[in-house]
């Protein structure tokens, strides 16, 4: 059976998605694709280059607009039309990033639910400001809800934790979970630069967006470590539990310290006996955490397996759509189990 | 519904198994333990701590024979009398590994497929000498066969390249994938002493054996690359198919230069366009198959999520009962699917 799929936002991560899917030849049919101005909606199955194409080229993946002719007509056709309106097994969503109020992406996925889908998601706000209703919904309405894509790109340290160490009890999690900021503090180490000479460096580079507060802040990070509490280690926590700090008042003086005692400095999240936290911290050179450039690493201390280690590109289209590509494989492979049963 | 386990072979990794099962809570039942000189077998639950202390104690978990009154008369009860005589779902072997021939394990999982058990193991033997045969024999009979513990101890490689990282073409990969080589040129390098001297220290602390060769000259690394090949690049390979180059020539003078370059050397084993390749290489000190001790790390290069590193203990009885459970754990949430299905 062919497994039919929406795409709900279609930025660089819905993009990556579509991207993704021409690339493998698994049987996945896109049915539905929206963005914030309209959406494109074919059962038969959306062709998925000129989608692509249509974004690039006019902003928007919805067909324009004519008068007569036109093999679809999708003015003011939205997602919620594609959500409810179009048969489908799976919402894959994609939608901006709000971890104040979980944003649009929210009301899609509860929408989805309501409707039948199941939910696969690279989007952090809905999880931190709604994981366990969202878990409660997908439950009562026997469905599944994936996010291996919300932490750390394609480094899968959620469903690594959950299911394939399946019997291990999770003792702590501390991981490097944020591109942007490891990339600036290796530029700081490797050339003993000044923290606004790194990000300067990163943001032309596109690493680091034009107000990178987000990153530098440790805002993502900690969006990160409240998801992985909640669903790796079954707590019931938002943003507020975490305790932030950031890497914008890390000097050079702080690095040459570090490298005499043969340490680096990395933005660490952890979860440890209950505690929730973001800060730099020093770190061992032969440290498995002590990873250069933009690459995302969580070290996973186990009851029986003692610590495994999993790294992963933490950015990137394609490489997020990896991402949601296993996790809409995974849902293929068990929809002849119930949930209730895993 | 408690699932029925046996373990056949109590040597460190099936105690490991049984010790295991004594610190979790889930509902496995042992209902039969089996080393070389017999076995132990009870419907209704082996006693694990006593099965424990008796194997400490006498050296095997069969009950003494004793003229009246015993609990259970074992004697002359073996393996083969548990996997066919006993009702239950998996069989757990844990034998010692023969790779030249799979050993008295290779039997053992024959016999367990054609009495209806699905299969997990921690033995390379029987997957190196047998892989293609005990697949179809596993696909005909409608059962599992599971083996991560074979490669890398606690690091689950397998899992994760053909569960986690589904809809990820796996390009190539390459591992540290032997502790006590690792140990010793770790020790090597941080030390400048000489093979035979960090040889000797491993063998002190009990972390190479007496005699070191199935280590050392790479044959332990080559057969999990034969078990990989197999299994997660759907090749047909055996032992021979690998170039072997060992450890025993590096030099102190080999590390000295490799350090001039920032490098340090390690045991790789590597999958690359079909080629199997087993040598010591000069890796970079930032790199992260520069990981120290005993740990195991395999660097994934996947078409769309880029590189993925997996790291865990490689070597432990309880680090390797953990893969076994995590084997087990899957099969029993699997139980509702048929083989095909996946």
């Amino acid at each position: 059976m062919t497994l039919r799929i929406s795409i709900i936002g279609f930025g660089a991560v819905g993009q990556g998605v579509a991207d993704a899917l021409m690339r493998t030849a698994y049987p996945i049919k896109v049915v539905a694709i929206a963005d914030s101005r309209g959406a494109v909606m074919d059962a038969t199955g959306v062709d998925l280059a000129s989608a692509l194409q249509r974004k690039r080229e006019t902003g928007t993946v919805a067909l324009p607009d004519t008068d007569e002719g036109a093999v679809a007509d999708t003015e003011g056709m939205t997602a919620l039309d594609a959500i409810v309106g179009m048969d489908h097994e799976i919402m894959v969503e994609a939608t901006p990033t709000d971890i104040s109020t979980g944003g649009i992406g929210l009301s899609y996925i509860r929408k989805a639910f309501e409707s039948g889908r199941h939910v696969v998601t690279s989007n952090k706000g809905p999880l931190v400001v709604a994981y366990s209703e969202l878990c409660g919904l997908a439950r009562k309405n026997d469905l599944y809800f994936r996010f291996e894509a919300t932490v750390g790109g394609a480094m899968p340290a959620i469903n690594l934790s959950n299911e394939t160490l399946a019997g291990n009890r999770i003792i702590s999690i501390e991981g490097v979970l944020n591109g942007t900021c490891n990339y600036i503090l290796t530029r700081m180490d490797d050339e003993g630069v000044s923290y606004e000479h790194a990000l300067g460096e990163a943001q032309e580079l596109g690493i680091a967006e034009a107000d990178p507060s987000a990153d530098v802040d440790g805002i993502d990070t900690a969006a990160k470590i409240v998801i992985l509490a909640n669903s790796v280690f079954g707590m019931d926590v938002g943003y507020d539990d975490v305790d932030v700090t950031g890497i914008t008042k890390i000097t050079p003086e702080s690095f040459k310290l570090a490298k005499e005692e043969g340490h680096t400095i990395k933005l660490i999240g952890e979860i440890r006996d209950g505690v929730l936290k973001v800060a730099p911290k020093m770190v061992p050179r032969n440290h498995p955490l002590s990873i250069g450039g933009t690459f995302n690493l969580a070290s996973i201390q186990t009851e029986l397996a003692g610590r495994i280690t999993i790294g992963g590109i933490g950015a990137g289209s394609v490489e997020t759509a990896s991402a949601i590509l296993s996790d809409i494989l995974w849902i293929e492979g068990h929809q002849g189990l119930s949930p209730d049963r895993l």
